[in-house]
Order: structure tokens, then C-alpha cells, then sequence
């Protein structure tokens, strides 16, 4: 299981607003009935690494359906396989934890 | 107003969790006062920019005094001034509501 | 043609020097014939951007290989498609052209 | 000593090309004197860190003296203090040496 954070943008597109391109994104990710977490700088995606890879290839495309010609994709994949729990919810829950120690 | 996102992680720490050195972290940044969001891949922030990348630079510290000889910290910054509102919430809420559109 | 840089760091290496896992990371790469350059916070590929992913995908392997338990992988991939020359070596020319204008 | 990588794009510019930014960008870097190195993703940078971010303030500020109004700026710290050789030329060298060995 492994958890990435992506962020898409189009460059040029006249407007600072992207809001527009990142919901077309967003539904692209949405049908894959992937578990994520939508935030203000990038979306969290928890799944089987391939699996989301390919969803992402798909995001990446949707911005140039749109009318972009440039599209910078960023993201960073955490990759953990030594068995401990690792999901969106429970890395959150793990630093709440030890926030509550003395 | 800006919007910060910010991971950092101490490298070479024998254990591969990390949660302890996170939490660490997000005290120093709790005390700051300053609105944030812990994720899973990492913490927004939003405020002036100045204020808040004095407080990543603090937290950035963290980890050294609790031992890591090596931290990487990454941090994304969206600064826009063109006078739409511009906050954690605020640019979730216009995803979303694009998000409704027919 | 798409430009990509990718970072490939394993976490909880129990040594804080990375550059074992580097070079590992570095020949799946140099074994693909895909133009890069390597720098010292990441490495560049030049090419169509399904070959790079691919190749990635099995860079991202590679340090478990060599028995790290987490790995973190960035990457930024840049995608422009308005027929502009797009190569890490023409990006940095036109850069370094407006540097020469008065 | 640190090494940074650091990306200063601005959003919504109504063309696809940067180029003019970044070399505003890397004006600002050459005057500040500080060892640093141009990719075609972005600026690596050696010294200080406090004398880098300090820079990096500045650089940020570039893009909207020349008229835009939003930016997003990357960056991503390694800072190691264990007394190891940490340049922007030593770490690929280090990797470089590792790739000769059979």
C-alpha cells in the first residue's frame, strides 16, 4: 500500500484561477473509486502503487482535454512495505498520538 | 496571504517511522499560532508569508535538536495577490463547488 | 516530450549517506538509454513521458531491492505540447539567452 | 553548509513560456554571489542556509515586480551536519564514484 500527494497544474492559461482545471482533475480521480483526500495544495491518494499511477497518468491528460499545452504534474509517492499500517487516516492518527504524550 | 505546504523529514534514522520526528514538528509549529492542516504527506499552512516561513524555519530545527544529522524539508508556497480570497478553506470550497456544476 | 526530475531517497537507512542507493537508482536509469543528468538533488529525463514513467517505476524498486523498507520518490514531470523545443538542454539555453539581453 | 533546490513559476501568464521569469529569477540569485547551479527544473544552491533563504525571499518577489500576480515557489533543503562533505559537486561526484565500482 502506498499513499501519494499530487498536485496538476496548466501553466499559461491567462487566468491565476485553476480551480476550474483542478475539479476536471478531481473527477478524473473520482471515477477510479480510489480512497483520497482533496486539500488546498494538492490531493492524497492511498491505494496499490500501480493502481495509482495509472489514475494519475489520466489526471495528468485531463488539463491538456481542456485546452492547456503545458502541464506541470508534481507528486511524491511514500512507499512503505515493512508491514506497519499505512494508510491516509492512520499516519494522520500516529502523529496525533504522540501529540497527546507528556 | 499565502498558503504553505510543508513536509520535513530527518534522514538516516535507523527507523523508517517518522511520526515521533512529525510530531515534534507540529508542536513548534502549534505554538506558533498559526492556522495549519496536518496531513499525511505533510502540513499547510496559511498567513503572511514572512511569518509563516519563520516558523518553518524553526520547525525545520526540530528534528536536529532531537538527534537526525540530516533533514530534508520541502515547502510549496502559492502567494497570490490579486485579491481573491485565498485560504485552506476557502480553496477546497471552490473545487467543491465547481465540483456540483452540471 | 516531456521533462521530468525524480528524487529517490529511502527512509530509516540506519546511515544518513543516500549515495549507495543513488547510483543504484542511477544504473536501472542509464540501463534505459534515456537522455538525463544527474544533479546533486535529483535527476533529469528528457523523453516521451509513458517511457519515463516506466522507467521511474522500476528506479522506485530499486532500493528495495537493496533492502530499504520505505522509499520516498518526488517527481515533477513538465509537459509541454505547443510544439515548442523542449529538451533539458534547450530549456536551460533559452534561459541563459534572456540573461544575456540588456 | 545546505544545499537547496528551489522552482519559481508564475501562475496564470497568459503564455506557456517562463523562460523571461526564471532568467529575472536567476538575476536576482547571480547578484547575491552564492554558488548555484541552473537546470532546466529549476536552481540548485550551495551555502548558508539562512543566507539561501534569505535569497530565495527575494527571488520569489521577482516574478510580481514583473506583473504577475500569483507564484508558486518550490523548494526542497538537504541539510546535513554530521561533518560529511555536503557540496553541490561532491554529492554527484560521490554518487559518480559509487557507479565506477563493479
Amino acid at each position: 500500500m502506498a499513499i501519494v500527494f499530487v498536485t496538476i497544474a496548466p501553466l499559461g492559461t491567462a487566468t491565476p484561477s485553476l480551480s476550474k482545471y483542478v475539479a476536471g482533475v478531481e473527477k478524473v480521480l473520482r471515477a477510479s473509486g480510489l480512497k483520497h483526500q482533496l486539500t488546498a495544495m494538492g490531493t492524497l491518494i492511498e491505494g496499490e502503487l500501480d493502481q495509482i499511477l495509472e489514475v494519475i497518468r489520466s489526471m495528468h491528460e485531463q488539463p491538456f482535454h481542456e485546452g492547456a499545452v503545458r502541464v506541470s504534474t508534481s507528486l511524491k509517492i511514500d512507499d512503505r512495505r515493512d508491514g506497519a499500517a499505512h494508510t491516509i487516516a492512520g499516519k494522520v492518527r500516529s502523529v496525533e498520538e504522540k501529540l497527546k504524550e507528556p
